[in-house]
């Protein structure tokens, strides 16, 4: 199969990195306006051939994935429908779906969007495993050619990601609640902290977790907001009110509402994270560890060479090698067991949160 | 010294060890409602002897530290002024401080929280150096006694702690911005996230972060909503209002003004992050490493060894062992330079974003 690919960077390179790895005669033309991209992305092997213009990348494709910012996607889309093959099908990877997809009726056009990996930037950082277990998600519109769709749906399944068919409308407003929303939120809690008169407050664990991404590259984000600014700010007027009726809810003094409020909250976490699983029912492990370099190096380790694969955790009092307790949550009965009896193995208390 | 613990937990359990280990001539003697637990401290070395009864422990005690939930503390601080000596300094360890102080205006009372690993719980987890460090806020009344103070000061110093001044109602305001909005704000993502009617969504990692203290112990925090209420509910108004200001930003469609914000963001994010720390500049390496266990642990380990320390630390795709990209943040120069060539060292690439 030839591919095409226009614009060679993390994404873009990893595409040609797992085709070359894992489809059998495939034939990777790509298309960058650096030539250095393109120079290195030959160099590392993600693609076969360059061409000089997008046109002459798809000279004879049969798929052609177009690897760039929201913003720049609109005219890459119509200049690659422009040139493509009859039977060659158009994909895109941008993070939002609905204004793309409604940008062209042609059967040829199947709009994309990896979840992995989305801020390291560039071919040096492209891996042919970048979409193992991924999830892809494909919105055709109403137009799009079924017999399109099964090569891009099985292209990408061979990638080793898993491929979800989804509206486009539906994918905006569900990336808004789960990704977009919890950005703007870190923006919005660094802001309000950053307004301190007297000097700036040190911030703790909690206030670092909840605003890792606050200030995303600007290039992939305002993008993503421009394009997505309705279901987003639908998203932030909705969190602003729930806001306000927990304010109301602490005024009221209501110590039982204000603790199911809180446990329902603990439910919902699980419920999110279990749904994301197929290992059963997740446990949380805390930890207890000396202040000293490496421990928690020490910890994966067992349970990487254990098999037990950690879902998420958090360490405390500070995200870094000398902390002195680490939470975990563990997939499944068995594992959380064999999660615990390691960490005990090398002399650590563990205690399981209920 | 002979010193008082009443309630030996984590915290109760960490101050004797600590004592024990930092302070010479420290005599410990710990009370609990639980038989069980002050064992359990006896064989651990937290404590030296075990009263029956609150008073007896006070008995030619120079200090006693409270160490229950918040909402416990009222009570035991009337007990614990009504048998302490006259030249007693009496403290305790809750999150919320402005009810606690404007409870008694007894000389010898002095509020106090140390922000160290307040989630995990029992004596099983105390440690002799949870305190290094940890910054412990000190929040004396109109009427407390300089003596007692100075004493009290000395004496968390000692515990390897950083004793910093606040006026309570100083305080309970930090704590709502940097600690108790976050709780909030994580509660309310999850509970929207969880509202969706069909199958709930697959969480990434920016959710995840967002979210990780969503419903966290409600034992802890229902005390902390119920007695910080109002100035959380004050936050919680601010971020309603400034999520309102960015949906209509964001309807705008005023491109550059977005880019501007989420600029603003990132350097709040950075100046915050930075002012906790003494270490220079902050730095942000992406290292992008293939899919197997124990990665994360070999980078992090091959730091620890460096002596390079890990201010936070960021895993994509995935939170788990098997992560494809790993982002850290180093402070200073050298040290992000010594970092860089570490992990380049182990074969990965590396990229500083600036």
């Amino acid at each position: 199969m030839r591919i095409a690919i226009a614009g060679v960077g993390l994404i873009g390179g990893s595409i040609g990195l797992a085709a070359k790895a894992r489809l059998d005669g495939a034939e990777i033309i790509g298309f960058d306006p650096s030539p250095e991209v393109l120079d290195l992305a030959t160099e590392r092997g993600a693609i076969d051939l360059h061409a000089t213009s997008l046109a002459d990348a798809l000279e004879g494709a049969e798929a052609c994935f177009l690897c760039a910012p929201v913003d720049a996607l609109p005219g890459l889309v119509t200049e690659a429908l422009a040139a493509a093959p009859e039977a060659c099908v158009v994909t895109d990877v941008g993070s939002t779906k609905r204004q793309i997809v409604a940008s062209t009726g042609d059967e040829r056009f199947i709009g994309g969007h990896p979840v992995a990996g989305s801020e390291a930037v560039g071919v040096e950082h492209s891996r042919a495993d970048l979409f193992e277990g991924a999830s892809w998600y494909l919105t055709p519109g109403e137009r799009s050619s079924g017999v399109l769709y099964e090569r891009l749906h099985r292209t990408i399944a061979d990638l080793g990601a898993r491929p979800h068919a989804i509206d486009a409308e539906a994918h905006d407003r569900l990336l808004a609640k789960i990704s977009h929303l919890p950005h703007v939120v870190a923006n919005v809690l660094v802001e309000l902290a950053g307004e301190q008169g007297e000097g700036l407050p040190r911030v703790g664990p909690s206030f670092r977790d909840a605003t890792r991404v606050a200030g995303a590259n600007s290039q992939i984000w305002t993008g993503i907001y421009t394009t997505n600014a309705e279901a987003i700010a639908d998203e932030a007027d909705a969190a602003a009110a729930r806001l306000q009726e927990i304010a109301g809810l602490l005024r009221s003094g209501d110590e039982s509402a204000i603790e199911d409020w809180n446990e329902a909250a603990k439910a919902d976490r699980r419920r999110l994270l279990e749904a994301d699983l197929e290992g059963g029912l997740l446990h949380e492990l805390r930890v207890s560890v000396p202040n000293q370099p490496g421990i928690v190096a020490q910890v994966a380790l067992a349970l990487g060479r254990g098999g037990v694969n950690i879902v998420d955790l958090a360490l405390a009092p500070a995200p870094d090698n000398r902390s002195g307790s680490i939470t975990l949550w563990v997939a499944g009965d068995d594992a959380a067991e064999r999660a615990a009896g390691l960490v005990r193995e090398l002399g650590f208390p563990v205690l399981e949160v209920t």
